[in-house]
């Protein structure tokens, strides 16, 4: 098996919430023993800003997005087990999205790819581990939109999972949280540069990108953290004018906008910003309670006390409702001034607890 | 005395972080016995969207702002006290602002009206009583910018006032607040028809000015009450695209930003928002506590528990600094779903409070 790769399925992709896609590609790496079975195998699946770089390897040996928790030796690691993890379905990372050929012709999906949900994402998942012949994981595991991707293959896949670990994820989206995200995409949207979806590649609303990335921004940190790391006092120099970065967040949240708006794709963005809004476990069932407890096998369900975007009130209503029919969840709350982001920081409060679960 | 008027002064206006405006207009209004004394006024200072306009009159008989709060047998009872209120500077409601003429010429003043900061809206409230002939008042009253002009204005005239009540207000701005003001402002001044702060009359970045108030929109109120208040569901129609009201609290937040855009001029916006970053008693002091001890009357200090915009703990933090140096102070949290924008609605809760705390 080689250590990454790309998966071409030239077959019809069924959407949930309707429609299909004609194909589907997704863009994989593996570390540890690449030939070893499901049962040593650890699937995870990226959250929206993050590629299936999970941590460095042979194939490309810079750091991956949770290069500190993966790999020999580390909490994940690869000395003892398998780990996979595709591209997200949707996301400028080399998996089917608004950046792929539309092979009905007329280049680029651009903003005609059609809408999906965490659960295509998970579908997708699936569809990578059957094409490299694993049928039932060890583990997934998932962090934000990652964390919402395994809820729903473990529930769209009872069968192919032994347990997870969701993170900073929600069971179903909250209007609290849809309006935090329409605010972005309204502002991508505005610039004149979206031109309704119809920008030119390498182009597009870069500055209502940075605006929406500068308000995920905040929404990924805490107030807490802001108001420990950044000066409570402008710019000596002056002037104090609108106009200016007058205060030290400013010049921060600035340059993560601008960096965000030249990685990422507006439709990309606006397609997955949407498919975490349509997060819900209890889509297409009578009652939410049925769509969760499909959900068998035991979870480790991890809310962050300061996330302000999916508040860990979320991750314990899930954890109650699975506890509540005797399913076995480890549950806990994260006091952590990274707010939706501790997983990518809190490496030392993680590390263990992923490691211990993925040993009980 | 009229109950209503424009007071025009045609002296420099010195600003505190230095320049001038050559002239200062402020348009008021009165209730009650508007020739009662000093010490039977109570001089109300407005928030950011709020004109002068606190309550219905003779002069106009719409409602005001604070109606419920504010005339003949309420909380605040005008049989009892004269009320008076001038629009702040820097807002489009009569006051100086980018609105006004400039009377150094080229039209409006526009983005070239000086920065100001809420000691300065402060220092035009004392001028306003001055001109009513006014030395000392009872109370100043005011919430969210309104209370950080009511803080300013007892620590810079302690002998201008008896007692104040400044809700969902700070005494110096945070890095957590700016970054979300930031947001908005990004938003306005990305927008092509912001063309630098120079658009033409009435016309100006409708679609930023939007943006920000759908972010503001959330920052004023409370993700439970969007919870309670919205539907979790995506309307069932469809289609659940990125670029359709899908959710009902979109259509919620359209609307907000629509109507506000409709109201607002740009420039005032950014003005003011810059404004509230720049709230600090402390500046000009080696310390903060020197800054915040000026202010020497009793205060009601009052914070919400959901506020998100600037949350309780800054009222507290200035309540026990107060507190710590023998001030009198009454602080209290008001647990409510309506966050920062409790004062415009639980007037149940603040109507008796702020009732006694006049007549103690």
């Amino acid at each position: 098996m080689p250590e990454t790769g790309h998966i071409r399925v030239d077959e019809e992709f069924p959407l949930a919430l309707g429609g299909s896609l004609p194909e589907v590609g997704i863009t994989f790496e593996q570390w540890g023993d690449v030939d070893a079975p499901g049962d040593r195998t650890i699937v995870i699946m990226p959250a929206l800003s993050a590629s299936a770089h999970v941590s460095s390897g042979v194939a490309d040996p810079t750091p991956g997005w949770w290069e500190a928790m993966v790999g020999p030796g580390r909490w994940i690691d690869t000395d003892q087990w398998r780990v996979v993890a595709g591209a997200i379905l949707g996301a400028p990372f080399g998996s089917s999205s608004p950046l792929s050929e539309n092979v009905h012709g007329g280049g680029q999906w651009g903003r005609d790819f059609p809408q999906i949900t965490p659960a295509d994402q998970a579908r997708c998942h699936a569809l990578m581990l059957d094409h490299l012949g694993i049928e039932r994981v060890h583990a997934a595991i998932g962090a934000s939109l990652g964390g919402m991707q395994v809820l729903q293959f473990a529930a769209m896949y009872p069968e192919r999972v032994s347990r997870i670990v969701s993170i900073s994820a929600t069971g179903k989206t909250t209007p609290g949280t849809v309006a935090l995200r329409r605010v972005g995409r309204n502002a991508i949207m505005n610039d004149p540069d979206f031109a309704d979806g119809r920008y030119a590649g390498g182009k597009g609303p870069l500055r209502g990108l940075a605006v929406a990335r500068e308000l995920g921004t905040i929404c990924y940190r805490s107030r807490d953290e802001f108001n420990q790391r950044f000066s409570w006092d402008p710019d000596p120099e002056g002037p104090f004018t609108p106009h200016k970065l007058t205060y030290e967040v400013e010049r921060y949240l600035a340059h993560q906008g601008e960096r965000f708006a030249n990685m990422f794709d507006a439709n990309c963005y606006l397609l997955l910003s949407r498919c975490m809004d349509l997060m819900d476990l209890g889509a297409g069932f009578d009652l939410y309670a049925d769509g969760v407890l499909r959900i068998r096998c035991p979870s480790m369900i991890i809310g962050v006390d300061r996330d302000m975007l999916i508040p860990a009130s979320e991750q314990q209503h899930l954890a109650h409702l699975l506890q509540s029919h005797g399913r076995e969840v480890h549950f806990e709350i994260l006091p952590s001034l990274f707010g939706h982001d501790a997983f990518l920081k809190e490496h030392e409060w993680f590390g263990p607890r992923v490691r211990d679960w993925l040993q009980a």
